[in-house]
């Protein structure tokens, strides 16, 4: 079998061989807790610290306002409930979309069973929130806005800045969840504006298991971890130090070659957009064409189901053939039979949205690859389009939004 | 400087080799996320599987009702608010004690701030929690019992069988955090009768950064950690797989070799509390003497302050002097100068709960290491004692709690 095509990295990277040989050390030689004051613990405290300073310095953040966590689900949950327990004397009401993540949808759910009141504004059919909707949303007692950097599905990019505009006017706390944006775009979150933006060390070739949250000095936030006096006692626990240096060296990486990866991945992804829209038809571009994620891909594609896709990609019979790695729906949600609440929000049809396909790419992405990958989706949809008892080519029930075109449903 | 002597385990231990050899496979070959299909994704539930029933294994427990978390914090604080937060029509009464670790009384004071009410039970001068007091504290509205099963910081051992039995007599659910037991002494769930039982990887030879919550079947708890369908929608977040793998092999080593270690443990442990107690004078040994962890000693050592005991013997002046690494109150709180709280609930004068030190052995621990140990803290106690303005030989404040014999202020 030949080397795998590993095109799921919004889901998860391979960790960076040189962010595991930095984090090798902290298991077994310096592997005293930072919060012991003899030698072994002020060299986690002094690696956990540099750590720090490189994440802040990938988001152009002071590194005093980095609190490190278990993840972005940590990170967006503690967002979430942190800043509503805290401002709940203000106000009860929170503001969001319905394209979040589930990690953002879960913690407001639960707050509105306790009491708090969630407006959950739609997004267009490119998944843009509104920030007029978001201004004509706010009212006297809304405490928190919390709107994703780039959705993790369909890629597109959300107007951050003109949100933080309206929340800092009306004084409302504003959280970014930046997972899918931080080591793979330019984001400083003093031009961003937000208050607090969360992120993930595996979804840019550091381990999983490591996060942070940014949170702005003088932000209230209570913490969701609670007891030991680590993280200045808002974020309780013996420091995960490996998987903190690993973060830390997967910052620094990824901030010393940003922007030319960044372009680079966007040439393939737009590469990989064309081929198929030139190549396959009854398929719909999902997310904004050039608002986009560098490394995201989705297609919703007519008539057969995207599991199938993923699963026919993944296990090739052709000899010789390479296994090719993507997603369907959200990796999150992979093993349940629920459409994507995301792109049900874009207005898709359910069956549209059963069929489609996230193709992520990664710094090991080659051109190569890409147009491999796309002949290899080509082939599998062409093959079970042919067994599919549903598809009728050119019954036409999708075509792009960021066209100006909606989806319709088939006649 | 020769090999240095680590003596802080209760703090975190170094990772075994060979845990650290099973998780390297899952940072950079079978990387992908286990929510996922495809192949990448199946190497990686099969290997979070065989961790959960390594897992469930260490403690007697069904794996499918094993649920991984970032650490014991984690588990603790979950335990608190999920139980609470579910039970909430039954009943807003809790009860614990005051001796019990941060990530337990820090969730039970913000639960308390929210209209919930605690029960903060007093230990002993052991510092062993009364069944009969947790019988007589429980009211109709009770709907949660924590009880540590050995204390972090002097080791005493709690009678969790006998207030099980209590808490399922009075149909109150009852959760055991197990952060300092498991891996350590032998563990069976189902004989100790709880509903609920906290673990962490980095205690027994693990990965920090990776912990569980044994849930047993039909217990009620909301999620701490909401959004994916991970951890049968239970715990969400990308699985941390190297570090849910490594805390697997760990309890798998640990189970293989549970008995002996622990008795050879306790020998050591003795051997040192017998040194102590012949070679120094003016000190106390804190926790229970028999019912306590195999690799736990405490004791307050009037006169001198628990830091610079600690720093003294962490870097050693004399040429070819080994340093030794130990403790002083929790590590949990080093960095503050707050005295111990469970210190103080046994009844210690702050003075002497200042100069506390807690030596806690490891599998690396020897007899050898504990001789030298004992006598550099001999010295260094001798020489701090010397140049201490406060120390009256002889002016005895303490005597060790378990001969029946409390605490008195000197006069």
């Amino acid at each position: 079998m030949d080397k795998a095509i590993f095109m799921d990295n919004a889901a998860t990277t391979r960790t960076d061989p040189e962010v595991l040989s930095a984090m090798i050390p902290y298991y077994q030689e310096s592997f005293g807790s930072p919060a012991t004051l003899y030698a072994l613990g002020s060299e986690a405290k002094q690696a956990i610290e540099l750590a720090r300073q490189r994440t802040a310095d990938l988001i152009g953040a002071d590194q005093k306002e980095i609190f490190f966590t278990s993840g972005a689900t940590e990170s967006n949950n503690w967002a979430i409930r942190g800043v509503a327990e805290a401002r709940e004397d203000k106000g009860r009401h929170i503001i969001s979309n319905q394209a979040e993540h589930h990690s953002i949808l879960m913690p407001l759910k639960h707050l509105q069973k306790r009491g708090w009141e969630v407006t959950l504004l739609p997004v267009d059919a490119d998944g843009l929130v509104d920030p007029a909707a978001v201004k004509a949303a706010i009212r006297d007692d809304t405490v928190l806005i919390s709107i994703v950097h780039a959705n993790h599905e369909i890629g597109t990019i959300q107007p951050v800045e003109e949100i933080a505009g309206i929340a800092r006017e009306k004084q409302v706390t504003f959280h970014v969840n930046g997972a899918q944006t931080a080591g793979h775009v330019p984001v400083d979150v003093a031009r961003l504006g937000c208050d607090l933006f969360s992120l993930s060390a595996h979804k840019f070739y550091g381990p999983k298991g490591a996060g942070a949250l940014w949170v702005r000095r003088g932000v209230r936030i209570t913490p969701l971890l609670m007891g030991g006096a680590q993280e200045k006692k808002r974020r309780a626990g013996t420091h995960n130090v490996p998987g903190i240096v690993g973060l830390g060296k997967a910052a620094e990486l990824a901030r010393g070659n940003l922007e030319n990866e960044s372009r680079r991945l966007t040439d393939i992804r737009d590469y990989i957009i064309g081929r198929i829209e030139s190549s396959m038809e009854d398929i719909r571009l999902n997310g904004h064409r050039s608002r986009r994620l560098p490394n995201n891909v989705n297609f919703s594609i007519e008539g057969i189901e995207g599991e199938s896709i993923m699963l026919s990609l993944s296990y090739p019979t052709a000899k010789g053939a390479r296994p090719v790695y993507i997603s369907t729906g959200s990796a999150c949600v992979s093993g349940t039979l629920e459409p994507s609440h995301i792109l049900l929000a874009l207005g898709l049809p359910a069956e549209l949205a059963h069929g489609s396909v996230r193709i992520s790419l990664s710094k090991e992405s080659t051109r190569e690859d890409a147009e491999y990958a796309v002949k290899a989706l080509a082939e599998v949809c062409e093959r079970l389009r042919a067994m599919s008892p549903i598809y009728k080519r050119g019954a036409k029930q999708c075509a792009s939004g960021s066209d100006g075109r909606d989806c319709e449903a088939a006649s």
